[in-house]
């Protein structure tokens, strides 16, 4: 199976991240973590962007908040899916890391995640996996209904409670 | 190959939605467009989404303005890879539909680009089905290089303007 | 007398939400609670809506953050007037909330309160009831003057301590 | 069967207004028109608040712009249903007269629509009136599908020029 | 010497509008104060504009958050200058009440202040009593130089701290 | 009778201006009008301010775009009341010289207006010299009355077309 | 004397990045314009920033759209100072390109100018180069005179129009 | 070596300007610290920045929060190169302090920085002196690897603890 690369600005970005390791670490699905900086570490994030496919990486994650450059500096330099998480921090909230990250010219696309939605980044990378595994597909679909099911409990639990 | 599908919420995104259709043409991907709205066709909306896989399709890519609830209705429906291009439109000028397409729940990712952004809506899922095909990703390559080749004669073109 | 339906996307909504439930209960006005998610149990979302007027409701609440699109899924599947309550949450505190809700398109609306203002929906669904009910519309009145009296003692309050 | 009252700041929301009208008009429901302002004149605009029960008002939509107080005020002095339409102008595009009509306190709800929102305001009043007119129901059935329709209809001629 | 009114929709505003009252008192200007909101008394609110110039007021401060209707329902019946704070609260923090303070519709202004702008609102109302008033006017040259005074002692503190 | 003072920060402010001179010049309230820059005639700016009070000026406005500092730089220097006109320029339309006019720091207030809104910038320096001019009162209370009669004559005419 | 370098991300930005090449060429002062992104040529833009002190430029500019990285990347590679010009372009109007352009993280600071603020870069350059440039300290010295002087000029021909 | 003055608004600056003054300190640059405001002390304010070049200073760092008017105040008075560090402070986190910082006029230029990016605006005016001081760019070199070497061991540490 593909690897998926997830990369973040800084070890502040850790416990956001983490849950996008957790999740995929659920799934099965290997992958490798680096704090690579746009902008402290350019040689680096460039030479892994370079040769993510070559080293079996099947979809790039992205963490950086301000003016969150690394899922672009990654994007530019593969042509393999890159995933931006704007990160929540500094006085804007994470609003600055939204703009950076999901107005991309055209020519180089980053696939734009909530902010702080490292979850979701990484269903949205496993999600990319399974196009072609069906193994992973059925997962994923396993997980949906599992999210249900938690839904529809705490519904039955707030219809014993409220309605008569 | 796996088609894309592309979605539309009203037929005025039409000629922004028609540069991702040209995107794919250009590189041979097979595609279905739709005109189905979140709101005005849920049930269309939603049998898409739920046959999407079964029917052949790779990833969905869905355009939408304002209360731009297309993605996220068609990602609750599917477990492929959705793609959401919030339009400009009316007063907000796209930033409640970039809102309503990024900031979606855990659980159900949707892949968002810039507003307005549809080549690069198409990009991103071409790049997904290049995971497993060396073939599109030359392909992607080869526009990125070409890209560049244009940045780099218009760069020339400047230097022989400004430049003593 | 009609129902009041009182939906929420997640149970994180429910202190909120409650106090919707507790004006409802205090004005003696019939309600069912249900916590359905737009994009978790769009099945079980879409039902309910469907068949809410044969069901005796009169209008429905939906609580919902971020890209929240719970009230419009519901709108879209009745005719019943929807009530929707953006939550304060996540990294934007709920102005994505506020646009995902308001901002609906033309033929689907929904009837727009404050960021987290429950108490205005329960009253608004009352009142949308009290159009062809004396009696709740008298009860509505009494609850303005009571809230009238209490701004009154609070001003009086405030004159005793800072006015000579 | 109730009339519903319409009354806007200025007659330059007048273009926009008009698409409430219409629509009102083509379901049948009798209106009343009036240009009132919450600040210029906010005795009549009072007056008409206060006895728009009695004379027989089922709901009032309030249109206006800027720091759009004119849905508060009438809100104030009702306990009827008062539905607010942030108009587009100045500055600020309609976000201040957004925030200004949707943000009341406790106590006085506004059932704020979209920014220039005159058609969903109309047919908010309607499902208000037809909570207890089941014609009326049957009409904002009727329409819902024949807006299905139109999409369905646009949705072929893409396919038939997008499809092969 | 005129009377400065003092009007707050709520007193949960207090805390802050307190500065605006003390500073009245530091400079000997009569003030009188109360708790009259736009929305829950408005017969109070309207009553006191219309006979707040026959009654010895200068001019009038009005402070509220959220929706803050209350300077311009206030400025509506009377010609007083009316000085409007806009208070943090709720999910905007105050954006929603300045907006709704600030883009007034002409013929109607109102002097706005600051988010929470209170000390400065006050001081605004007394450089309005001072325009005829040269002994109020010394009393306000006084305060600027006293602040400067204590911005030079700062800055003494710093440079001795700091400078070599 | 008192002047009031009229600065702008540039020439192309001058449009939007004159309807504040023309609402001076209809309540013959006399006025002295200036294009001078917070930044680019700091030293004019200034020596305006700390003399206008002994040149018999009563208010001064100034309007300013972008990181409007004009009226803030003006308040500096005088204990007059000080209005300030956000002017709608730029990219961000207007929000960021509405920020820089109203943010003032504690001791030095700017009242500030709508953004372009000079015609209330005007009337509000009338009603600083009608606190203690009865006679500039009345003629505040007939504008209002006028307006009133404007509003009530378009009211007229759009119930005779409207309304049966 | 010191070149300054100049670099956009787009042709499209060269009507406003001319008003800078323009000022430097009044100053007498060298440069090398570029059109060179931060995304499609990111080997060219990377090399210019890691010779570009070597190569004899004293600062460079560096003006971008949407999310504006080439200041950023281009800072990330050299230690000479980085002048930023967000670009006002696509839905956002240059607010995206400000944040992504200003919001840099602890250790690589870019100097940001006004959205569009061309001349002001070239200003900011010029500056820069005259800390140790006395003749070019007096230029710009003269130009601020000379800017002065058309104020005052403007400031003469409105004195002469409005005041009698 | 030319000397860096430091200005801020308010002492209460002084926990993040701290940050400049230490970056300062490690480089070796001689600084000098005020505080200053720009409406509460306008005279000292421009008098520093009047003499500022002929006092030995190369380039002068402003912060203030609010409508932050001191970089523009200090670069009107001066042709030295300005860095303005937006405060986040009050009800706008920062925003309002950014734009009134960075949206200057054309003639007037502010390096705007961050907002709280005290240690970036620090280092920008470093490189503004090291243009021309080869020993002081060696040590921004320095720092840099620094930088780099300490984001490459939390990335070992990340390795370490993520990766198999």
């Amino acid at each position: 199976m593909k690897k998926i690369g997830i990369m973040m600005g800084s070890d502040s970005d850790l416990p956001v991240v983490k849950k996008a390791i957790d999740t995929l670490k659920d799934f099965g699905v290997p992958y490798e973590v680096h704090i690579y900086s746009a902008h402290r570490t350019p040689v680096q994030a460039k030479e892994f962007a370079e040769t993510a496919r070559e080293n079996g990486f099947g979809a790039v994650i992205c963490a950086a908040g301000m003016a969150a450059h690394l899922a672009g500096a990654i994007a530019a330099n593969t042509t393999l899916p890159v995933i931006g998480i704007p990160m929540r921090s500094g006085a804007l909230d994470g609003v600055d890391a939204l703009y950076s990250t999901v107005m991309m010219p055209s020519g180089i696309p980053v696939a734009t995640v909530a902010i702080d939605g490292a979850v979701n980044a990484a269903l949205l990378s496993i999600e990319m996996l399974a196009i072609e595994d069906a193994g992973l597909a059925q997962k994923l679909l396993d997980k949906r209904l599992a999210d249900t099911q938690k839904v529809l409990e705490k519904n039955a639990a707030a219809e014993a409670e409220f309605n008569v």
